[in-house]
This record gives structure tokens, sequence and C-alpha cells, in this order.
């Protein structure tokens, strides 16, 4: 398949275009700066055109203003987000492709019931998870409009991001995994009673591969991806248990906010998303597993 | 209280305004044309500081590009009901006003289910709908965000409409009135037995008005209003019988598209908006004589 996959130079998007060209598709990967693909910004018309001008048959769409990135700059995380998301998908409808949109669980917001069900409304708090429960409309719309085959998966914290800045409030999470296996101090912003949805990034390039073979999309077209929900005490323990290193150079130092948005996550029922075949990565202890081998293999590359 | 009417001279707007002047209300009425306010694109930075650089305690947002209109033009509805709507609710967010949205059922979509509630996910197949989805998001979230004290109302069909072309394809339910008043021919795109969610014109003002007495707005902060259910042929019979016009004058062509649009309403129930005091016309004579009644009114200022 011809596969245009946006923020190509990202976390996931970095693994996610490699799977699917080791799976022999030819993918047109885009992202602002990018080596291996096209750079440039996805709401400019030029770089749409040279994304569409021939077929493609599927579209992963990953570039956005995350969280904490969107808070600091609402208009340009309005233009990326919103604008340039719109046009991107007005571009590809042109082929009517599978749409794969990276959607976040930051439209559930931070006001949850005791236990979150596929058929929660969204409420989302933070600009990007509104820009994101905008966009996921506007895909299943245009879907009911034979314009697209789309589908919105909702990313929980995707473990372990490198240590450079993302622009992600959650980047915390990944952070740990960086710091027990070097042995260096690290403050965490939340309680160890904090509760969070992980998946590592193995799993959720899994997940998209899987969106791309599934033979239709079901109503609504929105999906929360399964998560382990992990306690922070208990992921401190299992990174240390796996890397050997000492849980005493984990400190807590909760921030109300953080703690509210990130580290209070309920129990999930993914229902929808387990029909159609999509898992988390299993267990705590293989979750870490996968996400020490995807550290290693990652500086080893 | 000083209050902003955007669409003011349309035909909602004109009435609103009308009736929030008699209450007393200052009005600072906006629409493309209007002598009696300020004329101008709800986008222009100009007007919005114009509109919002005094105080202004509530904000009734009712320009659209409505449901014929933005098919026939997706490009500039987009920018009037997502990037424009989205300006005015940024201008006006200094002022952290009551904010009251024109949505529409149009959100609901089509494949309804044998009765509508209020925890229906919006799905809708009009782009206007998805505009009037994606903006319900936008304002809800900032009102969590303590921005606006937002509240969407989604609108039913409101008749009657003058027979000025509105953009609205179901324009139809008003000029049926119009047709039996003055006794002149009209083939209707629906059946006898559409079935539609109808409210008149004075019945949305005092909604609206309504809408910005309520001491606090509750979650999700948005609301389908309550509507009376009518089957085409009661409609016309009532008209008929209210106005001596002779229904042998309405022919049917039904059109595929307008009755899986327009006449296929289900069963409604707006248990939310019936606890916070929302009314519609109450019967079906009851909604025809409010409807000529406003007609009557109508020509004669």
């Amino acid at each position: 398949m011809r596969i245009v996959v946006t923020g190509a130079g990202g976390f996931v998007g970095r693994a996610l275009a490699r799977r699917l060209r080791a799976l022999d598709h030819d993918v047109l990967a885009t992202d602002l700066t990018i080596t291996q693909g096209l750079a440039g910004q996805i709401g400019d018309p030029a770089l749409l055109e040279r994304l569409f001008a021939g077929p493609v048959d599927a579209v992963f769409h990953l570039a956005t203003v995350a969280g904490g990135a969107a808070e600091a700059a609402p208009d340009h995380a309005w233009q990326v987000n919103v604008a340039a998301t719109r046009a991107l998908i007005d571009a590809a409808a042109r082929h009517r492709p599978r749409f794969v949109y990276a959607s976040s669980i930051a439209v559930l917001g931070d006001d949850l019931p005791a236990r979150v069900t596929d058929g929660m409304p969204p409420a989302p708090r933070m600009l990007y998870g509104a820009h994101k429960a905008m966009m996921e409309q506007w895909i299943a719309c245009q879907s009911r409009r034979g314009a697209l085959d789309g589908l919105s998966l909702r990313l929980p914290g995707i473990v372990a991001r490198p240590k450079a800045p993302s622009g992600m409030i959650s980047a915390f999470m990944s952070d740990l995994f960086h710091a027990l296996r070097e042995g260096a101090p690290f403050t965490l912003p939340v309680s160890p009673d904090a509760t969070m949805w992980l998946l590592s990034r193995p799993a959720v390039v899994d997940a998209m591969v899987h969106a791309l073979s599934l033979p239709a999309i079901p109503a609504p077209r929105c999906l929360t991806l399964p998560a382990l929900r992990v306690r922070m005490a208990d992921l401190v323990a299992a990174i240390a248990r796996a890397t050997g290193g000492d849980p005493a150079l984990i400190r807590h130092a909760p921030q109300a906010a953080i703690e509210a948005g990130f580290g209070r996550l309920p129990e999930l029922s993914t229902a929808m998303a387990d029909g159609l075949g999509f898992r988390h990565d299993g267990s705590l202890p293989a979750l870490v597993e996968a996400v020490l081998a995807d550290i290693q293999e990652e500086e080893e590359r």
C-alpha cells in the first residue's frame, strides 16, 4: 500500500514508518523536519499536493501540537491541530483512503467516572483535547459522507519517549524509565498512588498497523485504545526490578494540576477496541520489558 | 445587561434582538448587513474589537452558514461556522459572558434511534451539523476552563421563516405556512407521513431569553430544545383549519434525501431541557396560532 504518515519524525511516527516500510509498504513520511521523507507543514498546500498527487491508500495523521505546547501557544495549536488537519483531510479525500487519526485520551477530560467505557462523551479540559475531540467529529462526519474511511484512535500515555522536550506534560512517565535505567535521581510530579493508562511504543505501533488491516470500521469510528492501568509505585518497582535501578532515586513532588490531569485515571473498559482485536502490553512486566527493549534498540540504531 | 447578538439581521436574530430591547437590555446587534447595529463579518478583528471593547454580559451567537448553503460552499461555511466562531469566542472570553450558541438538531445526523434522548452522541452527516457539533465541544471546553459560561441550544425546525431564500433545506416547513395563508399552490419535498420537530419563532425566542436567566448551566452545557413532533399531513390540516386555506393546494413530491434528513424525526425526549424550564409550543393548534400571529406582526411592522 501507499501510505502517508504525518508526524513521521516524532516518537511514534518514526517507529510506525519503520514498521510500515518493514512490511513493504510505500511510505510517504512527512514532518516539520525530516530526513527520510518530505519536510514541511501539513497545512501547506504545496506539501499536500506533493503528498496526494499520486494514489494514496492510507493516511496516519500523527502530527500535532501536544498538551503543554498547545496551552503555551493556543493560536499555533489551533492552526496545526484543527485548521491544518482539516486541510490534510480535504486533500486526502480525493483518494478516499483509510484515515487513522492519532487522537488522545485527553478528549475525556479529568472529571472521570469510576470506570471509563466506550460510550463516555468527550469532556476535554485541555485545548489539545478539545482539538482532538473536534477533529474526531469531523473525521467521522467525512467518513459518513464517503470522503474517507476514518478511524480515530485515542492514545493513552505512550512510553518511553526520548528525554528531549516533547511539549507533553505527561513526559514524566517516560523520563522515569530513563532515570532508573541510568541510575539518575528523578522527581515525579505525581504521587506514588497516581494511576495512569500506559502503552509501550511497540504496542501502539501494533495497534496502528492493526487499524490498517481491519476490513471495516464500525460507527462511531472512534476508539479508546486498550491500555494497562498502572499505579506509579508499582511502575517504579517494576522498572527498578527490570533495570537493577535503585527506586530510592525516585522522589515524588506531586503537582495538583498534573496529578488531576494525568494521575487519576480510573478503571478502563475498551470493549469496542478489544472486540476489534486491539491489545495492550498484557502485563506490567511485559510493558516494562517492551519499553526497555525499545529504548535499547533506539540507542543501537 | 449588555448583550451581543450575532446574526441579528436573520429570522431568529431579529426577533431576539427586539425582545431583548423590549426587556430593556442594551443590545449590540451585528450581522453582515444590518441597519440597527454593527454591520460586518464576525471573524473580522476590527468588528470583534468594537463589539467587545466595553463590558459584555451575554452573547447570543446565531450567525451561521446554514445547511444547504454550507454544502454549496464548504470553505466559506468552515470559515464562518468554525474559524470565525472561534475568533468570536476568543474575543468574548475577556468578559467571561453567558454565551448562548444556536446549535442545531443537524448535529444528531439522520441515522436516529426510535427515540432521541439527551445522551445521544452527535453523528452529523451535513457539514453544517459537523461544524455545530465541533463548536459545541469548543464552547463546553472553554466553559470548563472558565473562559465562558456557555450553553449550546440545539434548535429544531423554526417556523415560519420568510419566503426569502435562507440557504436552509428545511425552508419548505415555513413555505407551507405562507402558501396556505395566501391560497397559493405548493409542492412539499416530503411525504404526508413525514415527521418533523418544530418550534415557533416566539417559542425559540422564549427559550433563548430563558437561557439568559438560568442561574447556572449544568454539564454538558448542551441541550436539545423541546420541540413539537408533527406529522406533515397533520400540519397541513392544522394550518388549513386556522387560515381557511385549501389543503388541496398542497402536493407532495418526496425527495429521498430531504425525507431522510428532515422528514424522519423520531420520538424526542428532552428531559434535561424540560427540567431546566424550557418549553415547546404545547400543541399543534397553539404552534400554528403562534406562527400565524408572528407572520401577521412581521407584516405589520
